[in-house]
């Protein structure tokens, strides 16, 4: 991964999104002697020796009897479309990492993990949007599996992407990262949280801060942005001034936050044996957006 | 507005979402001999003569007999808790821009407009959102109107908010606005498109831009966001170098496109008779756009 490109970005395929209401061009794109269907194993990619994903040929398959779309076009490359198929057992929970899913994710780089984080996005939206929120009459995917129509009103359903914003607080030089409970030993990282209707950017950043750590925004600056598939986040990276380096820890939702130089941060990007802490993965936004402020002058 | 300050933002409201789930905090908010609740005309907002929103005292409700929210929480100001009714009528379709909103917004100062936006989004969400995506149930709002949970699989929902991105793209010292032909004649307006699962935000900009126009985007930056309640996106507000201003117009979606220098835009701005086009209202995000791009000395 170059220094700076977030994980789960920099996908080759074309979206094509213009053919997914086409019918007649769909049906081409079905018949395409070409056409690959991405392999799964569970919800997981498989993955070649080399690390990549694995594209098998389409079996024919198309709509299903009563004329539902079971296959979703992710796009085309050189022409060639590539197409992921719906689940047809139960997802009723958002589909979250697993530690397989960790494991197969560091294999790949982020052009494949673009292309399967959207697989998995619209294979989660689809299990977990089956009726009709208007009406509660069953929906059936359509539109190549970029949306769902209520059988019984009609209601058009397109697939959701919840935007979180995700910040480093700086003041005097030093960053401010935090950890949760949960986390392996040593790990910290960005703090986060979900933008509300209503909200810029900006005004979320500044909520979050004071919500977690008890610290003041002033500047906010937008960084970076990354798809987040566990199950559809859109993260937004940035970095807020803050008035103040004391801290107010919100311990229902971080077990510790800490300040740290920029030194500290590039002794953890470097992997050093005494860094002060432990990274998130490479494929994290946070690891970006912490490679973003520990070098400052090199982005982009 | 200050010049740069995107409509619907700055409200003075504190979210206080962790009272939200905290029953006895909430039943104290109900009973504050202060509490005050949105008044509205339909789904606009009543206005006062000054053009500020209208508070009513609160008629003393709070859960209905089958122990749904009916009241949704919008937030604290000096400690007086804010309230907006949920409507009870159907909202099937979502909560567009009637001519009638259009005449309030204009009335209305940012800040007001960020507070009535986030109610006018939470009261759209919850009347589309009656019944469980998951199991067809009926849900029920809970959470001070910060959600909904299924009377019968009991899954737990959140409010939507639909990233969009809307950009300028910039060659040769001109910016490129489009319009589409429902619109008042003359008016341009920045692109924008829904960002979908699987994009950064800089990759959803490339993909419209692309899409509408035929050009190429090679840098994008983040310039504001903004909340757009009609029903409930997140504006991320954008500018795209392009590498060609060669254009290739997406005729069903736009009716033209033209590329404007600074001194046009600027003409526009500041409402010249003899200026080359209409700008979108100063509530829009576009117009903010507008304002960074034609003085890009003081952006903030």
């Amino acid at each position: 991964m170059t220094p700076f490109q977030p994980g789960f970005s920099g996908s080759l395929l074309d979206r094509a999104d213009t053919l997914r209401g086409d019918a007649a061009a769909l049906a081409n794109l079905l018949q395409h002697p070409q056409a690959r269907l991405l392999q799964l194993q569970g919800f997981d990619p498989a993955l070649t020796p080399e690390g990549a994903l694995v594209w098998d040929a389409l079996p024919g398959q198309d709509l299903n009897e009563d004329g539902a779309a079971t296959l979703i076009l992710l796009g085309l490359l050189d022409g060639i479309p590539h197409f992921v198929a719906l689940q047809q057992h139960s997802t009723d929970a958002p589909l979250y990492r697993t530690p397989r899913t960790m494991q197969v994710l560091s294999l790949l780089g982020p052009q494949d993990m673009a292309t399967y984080g959207t697989a998995r996005s619209l294979i989660d939206w689809h299990g977990r949007h089956r009726f009709c929120g208007k009406c509660g009459g069953a929906t059936l995917a359509h539109r190549a599996g970029w949306g769902r129509r209520c059988s019984v009103c009609a209601a058009e359903h397109f697939p959701r992407v919840d935007p979180v914003v995700i910040m480093l607080a700086e003041h005097g030089g030093k960053a401010l990262l935090g950890r949760q409970a949960s986390w392996p030993p040593g790990r910290y990282s960005a703090l986060a949280g979900f933008l509300e209707p209503g909200e810029t950017v900006e005004e979320a950043v500044g909520r979050e801060l004071f919500e977690e750590a008890g610290v003041r925004a002033s500047a906010v600056r937008y960084v970076t942005s990354q798809a987040w598939p566990f199950p559809a986040q859109l993260m937004l990276a940035c970095i807020a001034e803050v008035h103040s380096d004391v801290l107010t820890i919100a311990t229902d939702e971080l077990e510790d936050a800490i300040w740290l130089s920029r030194e500290e941060v590039r002794a953890a990007l470097a992997a050093e044996p005494d860094a002060r802490f432990l990274l998130p993965p490479a494929y994290a936004v946070a690891h970006s957006l912490l490679q973003h402020w520990a070098w400052p002058g090199e982005a982009k």
